[in-house]
């Protein structure tokens, strides 16, 4: 079990320095030769120079006469000069060439009489008018495009035109994926995937990202991690591409396999990054290309790919990769880091009066949803100890800006109706998303005092005055106008295993020794009903087993019951239903949307709540269970 | 001859409206169901809902054992805890599934001796440190990606996590493209084309356009201009198709065809649109599908598919095409358009102090070449009469706003090596750009005057000092401080066709009536130097044939002389040897860059003074022919 330790770690930016000088992705790869037809989106090797001009020659700008212009001088519409057809005047329509000694066309509309002969000009037409003048688009030797272009189906046509049919490119680099892991099972059979080991996806993960960096990616068969096998694998993949990328899995073992096999067919440049995620990153180069091993987590091998294989990729392709716009945002709470490490912190945005509001995503590098979800990515520097909780910072952006403009933020409690609200308000308005973030019922009536959120989604039961939010809203939002809405009353209840093997039927028996309970985190409205009920039974926290142990969402404490880890759980009905647990109703509560009278006033919250009223959204919640809608959209109360 | 008008023409605003209108983009097309593996860049049709958790079990999170945290409790660096291997210690790697009874990591790092059974624990653990716990990225049954979601790799990792391996997506839209027109060539035969055809290459622009867009796009061979021959080739083409686009060639007779064709099989609901260019557009609907005739000219033809194919092509796939960014600029001259149209005038931009300066291309529908060259796109309203010179307007960007921050643009005389220049400088620092404008060498001092440029391009003879550019300067440029750096000297002489049949040879026999003269445009040295000769020879302009013919490139002048509408031109030795003409020198005349004091201190203009001295550029230069450069890169006066 000995480990080798990334004494060298390099910072990112020394490692980008170590990497990329050693490549010259301008001379590496030859150019090839094209039919410029099939040259879409390719970059030029050189300066094409047109081969012919364009038009080759003077062509009809309209449909017409082509005339000598000299002819109608002096013409007029009392003194009309005749031109005899075939020598004088020559039908033409617009694109063809203009018969010889011929330098103007009289549009077919000015002709009084265009099916006679002679025909009747009257008015003199000015030399070269309607007339495509040869080499008005190109002239025969000129620069058509210069090297390093980027061909667009517009250049396309104008190469053509000169009579470029074939083209020097840059050509596109051949980058092999390598996966390895013993534990992985190829994502083509998924299906019959045996328990206790794990999709290999990252290949698909990289594979797309090298097409988008502009490579061609190949992905090898999954490479068992066994000594030496890595390296025959990797010797005659190399020589085969232009650049190689290894995945470890998501085993620290399988990095051994990478170093060693890299350190025996080449050099190893860094081992060890100090970026999270994405430290484990081993860099190296052999036969003079550009290896990687990236680190098995997916966020962490996207992000390290992004770093130093994107780069790479793109500019042996020709090409240089955008920089992501950026936006100011302020973070919506602290953000910590460990010093030393350049952290990128993915976060969800959502414009909220005149600040754009970061709320970050799950940091561990194991959550590729944070990367789906994203809409932008923060960057805490290596100096620095974190970002702070309202304090301006630089945002790259995930999405298009419009989509931040039209995002409604709902902070608050969880409840799976907003999952269903969200798809619905897209589908009613393209422009619209819902973003929701998990912070309990407490935590958005704080966010919505600080301006973090346009939207709070609460159940915070009241018990000395049998009600719902309000006496919360009148402690910590006093004074905020602001209307309560309801969006359900649903059925909270313990969640147990199919068949209820513990026979667990009160809150009582959550007391029992052998009974596991998965408890909702502090500030959750379950947490405090399940508190409120304990109370009124006189047990003591401290006495239920698993008390302790926090989830942040209904599902994730169903999952912990579905899996075993608990026994039971607090939660709503359609969570239960959702993963066929046996489900004890408790109590109905009610679950309403948290509304300031801004967000009420604005017409993205009125689309939210002609969803919320519609039948299309009534009836999808319906069909979840648990759920009772008898006050659905209506205002509840206002301040 | 008889012509169809366009009766009904329909403004831009309103024949989007009647078009897009009739078509239900979302309805239109049937889902389909593919593998995930396979569906980058998809957009989901349905919401797309986890089929396992991710992680399905609980997994290690770092190399260690696996042990269960309670067991540590209480150990310490002098009463370590000692756990038996495989029965309360597990060897664990990342990403392996705990074993059961588990609940913690020990890192290997913190183990004194991992090869030691029992292993000492000196400190205790958390529970569920160092574990990634079941549903931690996604529960099952949660929301992994909402309908109407572009399927990024990151997604599709996600997805495959989540036991998701086909995925119900968006069709893409089949759309197929006809060519029509009896002149047309095939590109594939560009090479053996006959004199008097012309290459068909719309198809070719709009075929990338459809996938850029979104689309499967489908060429068919091209329609000849023959009564039903277009209706039977769409009729079949549309029953197999989504989408049509027919292409008018250049030839207005053909539309007629597309437009007889659209109302036989279906209905034609938009003849003619009021937009510059892109005229005439012709949208119909056939057996419920869009079909749409594109103008001939290829700038047409781009710009019609723009406003009309590209978002329902976009819209049949799930996709909304982002807007393109924009950026307030500033005319280099008057723009006037006709009022009742909306114009689309393509345009360089470059940022001249703080302004950017729109200098417009060609207008011409037919100029492809001013939509490869252009960075940005004015669009002139309907009810406006034009854009006026320096007063702010919006652009649409076709490139990264970093291009336009690293573009230098020149203004003034046209010369070849300007090419070489451009091409040059952009392979010493891709960052950089020159944009030339061919104003003439009196334009680019007044763009000089008016901020309108960085760089000015001049070789303006005075015959009353002998001198070259410093008398025009003092006169239209003065107390403005500024250097004049020689780019070469170059022969100007006499341009003629390949062995000279009209026996030209000196400047007065251009006044024989026989010869046909072609000439460069007012304020050009060229012509300038042109007057001076005949003013020594007594010669009156009036008396040379072509004197009003004016071109505004010496290339243009060249090929006159080569495809024999003129028997001489006075231009650049460069210019006569790219095309194989004879050339009489004349006189060499000295090519300056007018370099404001501004520009000189600006390090693009220090890169670029690099590339003027390189050995590289006048390598090139002297392979053109015609030039002398011991002056090259010197600065030959300042005021």
């Amino acid at each position: 079990m000995q480990r080798r330790i990334y004494l060298r770690m390099k910072s990112l930016e020394e490692a980008r320095e170590l990497f990329f000088s050693r490549f010259d992705v301008n001379a590496m790869l030859p150019p090839e030769e094209i039919p410029t037809a099939a040259a879409r989106g390719r970059v030029t090797a050189a300066p094409v120079m047109a081969r012919w001009s364009s038009p080759a020659a003077h062509q009809a700008a309209m449909d017409g006469f082509a005339v000598a212009a000299a002819s109608t001088f002096g013409a007029g519409p009392h003194n009309p000069r005749y031109l005899a057809l075939g020598r004088e005047a020559f039908p033409i329509n617009t694109g063809h060439i203009m018969p010889p000694g011929t330098d103007a066309v009289i549009m077919v509309e000015q002709v009084p009489d265009p099916d006679a002969d002679p025909i009747a000009v009257e008015a003199p037409v000015f030399p070269w008018s309607h007339v495509r003048r040869v080499g008005e688009d190109l002239v025969v030797g000129e620069m058509a495009l210069p090297e390093g272009t980027e061909i667009t189906p517009w250049a396309q046509g104008a190469l053509l035109a000169a009579g470029i049919s074939r083209v020097s490119v840059r050509r596109l680099p051949r980058v092999v994926i390598i996966p390895t892991g013993s534990e992985l099972t190829p994502v083509a059979d998924l299906e019959a995937m045996p328990w206790g080991r794990l999709p290999e996806f990252n290949s698909v993960i990289l594979a797309g990202l090298v097409e988008e960096a502009g490579g061609i990616p190949e992905v090898r068969p999954i490479v068992p991690d066994r000594p030496g096998a890595l390296v025959k694998v990797l010797k005659e993949a190399i020589a085969a591409a232009d650049l190689a990328l290894i995945n470890a899995g998501s085993s620290a073992g399988t990095e051994d396999y990478t170093y060693e096999a890299m350190a025996a067919l080449g050099e190893v440049l860094v081992h060890g990054v100090s970026m999270m995620p994405g430290k484990p990153t081993i860099l190296g180069i052999i036969q003079g290309k550009p290896v990687m091993g990236n680190p098995g987590y997916p966020v962490s091998a996207a992000l390290s790919f992004e770093q130093f294989a994107a780069p790479l990729i793109a500019g042996l392709a020709g090409k240089r990769l955008p920089p992501r716009p950026t936006l100011t945002v302020y973070p919506a709470q602290n953000l910590p880091s460990k010093p030393g490490l350049t952290e990128f912190i993915r976060v969800t945005l959502g414009r909220v009066g005149d600040k754009v509001i970061a709320a970050p995503l799950p940091r561990g590098a194991g959550t590729i949803t944070s990367l789906v979800r994203a809409d932008g990515l923060l960057t805490v520097p290596a100096l620095s100890e974190g970002l702070e909780e309202d304090r301006p910072v630089a945002a790259e952006l995930l999405v298009p800006p419009e989509e931040i403009e039209g995002t409604l933020v709902v902070l608050g409690s969880h409840d799976n109706t907003l999952d269903l609200l969200a798809n619905l308000l897209r589908r009613r308005d393209h422009r619209l998303r819902l973003s929701s973030g998990h912070v309990g019922s407490l935590g958005g009536l704080m966010a919505l005092r600080q301006g973090r959120a346009h939207l709070g989604g609460s159940h915070l039961y009241h018990p000395e005055t049998n009600s719902y939010n309000v006496p919360y809203i009148e402690r910590h939002l006093p004074g905020m106008p602001l209307k309560l809405i309801n969006l359900a009353w649903r059925e909270q209840g313990l969640m147990v295993a199919p068949g209820n093997p513990k026979n667990i039927r009160t809150i009582r028996d959550l007391a029992r020794p052998e009974v596991r309970f998965i408890n909702r985190q502090r500030g959750a409205g379950t947490r405090l009903l399940l508190d409120y009920f304990l109370k009124e039974e006189g047990i003591d926290p401290a006495g239920i087993r698993g008390y302790d142990r926090e989830e942040y969402t209904h599902m994730a404490v169903a999952v912990n019951v579905h899996s075993g880890t608990a026994d039971a759980g607090l939660g709503i009905m359609a969570a239960a239903r959702a993963l066929g647990l046996d489900f004890i109703p408790l109590a109905p509560e009610r679950y309403d949307l948290v509304v300031p009278e801004t967000t009420f006033d604005d017409p993205r919250f009125k689309t939210l709540l002609e969803v919320v009223r519609s039948r299309e959204f009534q009836e999808a919640v319906e069909a979840l269970g648990g759920y009772d809608l008898k006050d659905c959209g209506k205002i509840m109360w206002e301040q």
